[in-house]
């Protein structure tokens, strides 16, 4: 299944989508269902034969462009991101291969929709953009093993961890160059993990206006998704709606001589098999 | 005014700390003020004058010490914590004075509460202790000056900033060595704004098993909190709750030589003038 965050003028809406533009408002149809999408997820178990009776009656169908997706999960309780994690990347980066998972995060104040601005800040213009696929999770919980970790995530959508290159590297401290106002958007929607046969199988693209710049596949993680799993989870509680951000493949404009960095007016499409594509267009802070 | 979150045996409720001993439920005496406390600190200008109203007529009060403390707020939006701003403990550290306010994050899942456990993690053994002035986001904002920063802050509280050595050094990020579970433990109540005549006067303490090791005074902050308000909502919009760990002076575990790691059982304590002491006793994780 495919959920969605929506408004069609009548407040946020959690959505169904049934087809390539059709959605079906879950709001509408079972209203004591869950009141955001992590509550949807942290009630997963409870509510999933409900959820999936909705679907496949399709009833109530609402025009899939004449709504505004938004982020799925507006506000996940953390967003953590591993940095350098594939190998090309890691190669137009200058630095070495990580002995260690590194792992930094983004601001949950970041968030924004598949299709909403990406800003140019104030205080600064070096803004790159990173394809990735973000895993949301499920049931959660510490102490995660590998062979356990795909049961521990809800489903995945396309992210692009957008990143403001001074202020990342000023400090040895990537986190606040990551969190951004806005530099997290993420969507169309969430596929539920059983529509993905393989999350380390699919193709990802980053485009700038209409120019493809990153074209790789999540085959190419040095880490994988489960091995990440694994690891942080050794440190921290995971739980329903977190997101992790699994990576970037090479090709973002810092990577360019010289760097090709994003400017009012650039769109920004990230693509992934299966998960659809979000597309944000730059604009400078208000 | 000082206010907590407490159970006694009720469920969580907000609670005005009116004495030495004695506490007042803002929950009971007014039920519909506030669901928690970010709740409650959002809606502030709206609701201090009844807070106000009800801690002078300070009725029904409870015995402090028959109730449990928790941590005043259990799950902020965010937490940002800033590196080597003191000088002292630049120098334990073998670190520069960074040039630019050098920032990372910890978990969410990291808080805990004034008297709860410190978990030594069963992955790491290497877990030191940071005294640290914590500030209370209000009002909030993005692009908040430092002439307008102190009336961003809605108050005051106790934390340690408490970190695995191994996990914070064995890469260049520190935000995953800093969010192990537990190791934000905050308390043991916030001290409104208004109560402190200046945070850059205030003596800190770090004492492990009633050994002083950490004695300094926030007024030895490299960047003071004003700067730190000001550079962070460059970047990213601050909320109603949001933490901000300030930093913390030498005497840190790491900076002895050998280094004086904590192991279980032993007692920490952190005490602020004019905030109050959090004390938490390390525990094998369970």
């Amino acid at each position: 299944m495919k959920l969605a965050t929506f408004n069609a003028g009548q407040g946020d809406e959690l959505g169904l989508v049934t087809s390539a533009d059709t959605l079906v408002s879950l709001s509408r149809a079972a209203p004591q269902l869950a009141k955001d999408m992590i509550d949807l997820i942290a009630r997963w178990p409870q509510v999933e034969a409900e959820v999936r009776r909705i679907s496949d009656e399709a009833k109530d169908t609402i025009d899939l462009n004449s709504v505004k997706l938004l982020a799925p999960i507006k506000r996940p309780g953390k967003i953590m991101a591993i940095g350098l994690n594939y190998a090309d990347h890691i190669a137009e980066s200058n630095l070495g291969t990580p002995e260690h998972q590194l792992w930094f995060t983004k601001a949950v104040t970041s968030i924004t929709g598949p299709f909403d601005p990406i800003q140019i800040p104030k205080v600064s213009q070096a803004v790159d953009y990173e394809a990735e696929l973000v895993a949301v999770i499920g049931t959660g919980g510490r102490h995660i093993s590998k062979a356990g970790a795909a049961a521990s995530v809800f489903g995945y959508c396309v992210g692009d961890d957008v990143t403001e290159r001074a202020w990342q590297h000023r400090t040895p401290q990537w986190s606040l160059g990551k969190s951004f106002d806005t530099h997290a958007p993420i969507g169309p929607w969430i596929t539920t993990a059983d529509e993905i046969a393989d999350p380390h199988a699919l193709g990802i693209r980053g485009l700038v206006n209409g120019e493809m710049r990153q074209n790789s596949n999540t085959k190419n993680l040095v880490f994988n998704l489960w091995d990440q799993i694994e690891h942080i989870s050794q440190a921290m509680t995971l739980e329903a709606g977190d997101l992790i951000f699994t990576g970037t493949p090479g090709g973002v404009g810092a990577g360019f001589k010289p760097m090709k960095f994003l400017k009012s007016g650039d769109k920004v499409r990230i693509e992934i098999d299966g998960l659809g594509a979000i597309e944000n267009t730059c604009a400078p802070e208000a």
